[in-house]
């Protein structure tokens, strides 16, 4: 029941030259499902990764901030499915090294110069024996059009696969920028989300493609939120092979602006395909708070609305029962708000304004809005200039059944 | 479906003296269903509340705050069901005042020793003109046995009453002590929740008053969460009539503590009667953190398990989830927290230790704990020497189905 999802045709899909990527099924939780993804990328690739700030980290992000500050460049990813290494203490971070050193051995790299990636059931020890016995699988496999396989090789509870693509003209190259993702529980990423992996084969520097990961997630995967609950093994991760002869090295290069603005559409676009496929979702909503002092303050309103179970209920219902929205405004934390000052829009319909509804306000406008399966919600604070906007769904039944029967 | 929620036989209730109560049918939202109730205190009764921090603050919570600074004693109550006077704005505090005048009218009062109480459905207008019609119907009917009937007539999606009764014995006097509350949904208080009502009639000071109804709200009515969704409404009022003869001045004088530990107990079984009836719940749970370094950070970890819809659908599922409960300590907001200190039990059952799964940990213990109905979670932090308590309870479809319809 994904609201609006869109999968593009594979046939759509561009491939990354520098990147291939080898897939296999192996066993990890499940028979015959694949579940172990493997990244080659070419000489040159600058990588970078944001990570879940959660402190149960699981042992694979550990790893990977590890490789991620050494000196050997990254060139390969390797990705499992079925289980999350997570709360597995010393021997997790044991068998994640595992991971990278069965990689690098098949594909005659250094270990520190592999990425390892684990998503699915925390503190269940990983099944390390199967997955080196499947790496060399993978690797047989490997081929530049397989982003489409991929995006269905690193899936758990999503029901479609996320996927996006795109070729953009800068500087008279062509630029190929493709990117999958995974998640649908336990979504509210901070630094990043669940898995999200983004290529493009322009060249980007290393400090600058740093900097720009931070500002990209923070307008996508850093802006999402399912239920709350930040999970333990969120990794975001962008990779430039330079093969398309475009090279950027800093943000005043000609380029620049076109290919981060194509890179953030990219990275929305996968940010909010999880929010589409959130586990029971029916309405994709954005929370836009506006007129804001800071921008914490902003992210603290959109955040308190985007997490409360009583709004995202009434989303459900289509009930527009807007006394729930000033509520979860009113307790978001700021102690100075000025309630008459605030005003709510439910899509273009001004609901609530000066401590209370809009005089204008009629429930019949309200309920139309409500009936969509895209719903703008929108707040001005009255207090400033600045703006921030989240991305959430409704909480539904089936949010409560696939979470109590996940492990089963 | 509440869990354990003890309601005691009408004919235990203990009324208190120099507390008279009136209750009628108004019609505010439904016909013919109790729905009006006023307090009526005896002269030289001492009265402190605690109400929401929520900016959006009902009206009724903005003239309590209001009468109870003033100079005027506080004589009466006035406590409307189906329509809590929310996000109304001038018209609302406009209201809230005539509720009072009219009460003050019937009662040969002064409108400022009147403290008004409005709960249910926020953003509409309060019908004022059937609660002044109302009044003096509850007026009429006033009697000092009335508890148990104002137990169901402050209720709203409560399934059940809520009330306590005591007789202590302290320094040779016989004290009563009795209460009320009411709560289902929307339940996050700070400072207080939605409605509660204790009453003694021990003797107590004005500002050893003040400074008790803080202290036990902070080890009851603070310390229950069903969503984590802060009402605009939350209001917990003491009152001490004086007639038993014990008489308390200062926490030093003699019968204080007992006192005090008596008073506690009612407030903390009030509060937690609240989170046995919660929307849904079919598990009542209580969050115990240990070992913390402040009292901020043991409530962080407290209420981030709390308000986890992974955790809380986990428990609803009698499924030992407990990675879930892992991450969410882990996301708490502790950024130097070592998980490698950090312990969990369910129950009696060690599950966790030094950053993973207890060696000796077994899948039936964790089963059995989670299908009790009657949950203890306790995580140890290893930073130091401070306790706090949160009690807390599962989310089920059952929740969803309530809040989804409320309106309708």
């Amino acid at each position: 029941m994904a609201v609006n999802l869109v999968i593009p045709q594979r046939n759509t899909i561009h491939a990354v030259p520098g990147v291939e990527i080898g897939i296999t099924a192996a066993g990890i939780r499940k028979k015959d499902r694949p579940d172990l993804t493997v990244f080659k990328l070419t000489a040159g690739t600058t990588v970078a990764g944001v990570f879940t700030v959660n402190r149960f980290r699981a042992a694979p992000v550990i790893v990977c901030e590890e490789h991620l500050s050494g000196s050997t460049p990254i060139r390969a990813l390797v990705i499992n499915t079925g289980n999350a290494n997570a709360g597995t203490a010393q021997e997790g971070l044991v068998r994640a090294k595992r991971m990278c050193s069965a990689t690098a051995q098949a594909l005659g790299l250094d270990e520190r110069a592999v990425l390892p990636f684990s998503t699915g059931v925390i503190l269940e020890p990983l099944p390390i024996d199967r997955i080196e016995a499947g790496i060399p699988k993978a690797v047989a496999g490997l081929g530049i059009d397989q982003w489409f396989e991929a995006a269905h090789s690193i899936m758990t509870t999503d029901t479609l696969p996320k996927i996006y693509s795109t070729q953009v003209q800068i500087q008279g190259k062509t630029v190929t920028i493709t990117g999958i993702s995974k998640g649908a529980g336990m979504i509210r990423p901070n630094m990043a989300t669940m898995l999200g992996y983004l290529a493009t084969d322009a060249a980007i520097s290393q400090p600058l493609l740093q900097t720009m990961i931070r500002e990209i997630a923070d307008q996508s995967f850093n802006r999402i939120t399912v239920d709350g609950d930040m999970s333990t093994n969120d990794s975001f991760i962008m990779m430039a092979t330079g093969h398309s002869g475009l090279a950027i090295e800093k943000n005043t290069d000609a380029g620049y602006p076109e290919l981060k603005t194509a890179l953030t559409d990219a990275a929305k676009d996968l940010a909010c395909k999880i929010v589409r496929d959130a586990e029971g979702a029916t309405k994709f909503m954005t929370i836009a708070v506006q007129d804001a002092s800071s921008r914490d303050e902003a992210l603290k309103v959109a955040y308190s609305i985007a997490h409360s179970p009583l709004v995202k209920t009434a989303f459900f219902a289509s009930d527009p029962n807007l006394g729930r929205i000033l509520a979860a405004i009113g307790y978001a934390g700021i102690n100075d708000l000025d309630v008459s000052k605030t005003r709510l829009w439910l899509g273009d319909v001004l609901v609530a304004s000066a401590g209370g509804r809009d005089p204008d306000y009629r429930e019949e406008d309200g309920q139309r809005v409500m009936r969509e399966s895209e719903i703008l919600v929108r707040v001005s604070l009255g207090r400033g200039k600045v703006s921030e906007t989240v991305y959430t769904c409704d909480f539904s039944h089936e949010y409560v059944s696939i979470n109590a029967d996940y492990r089963s």
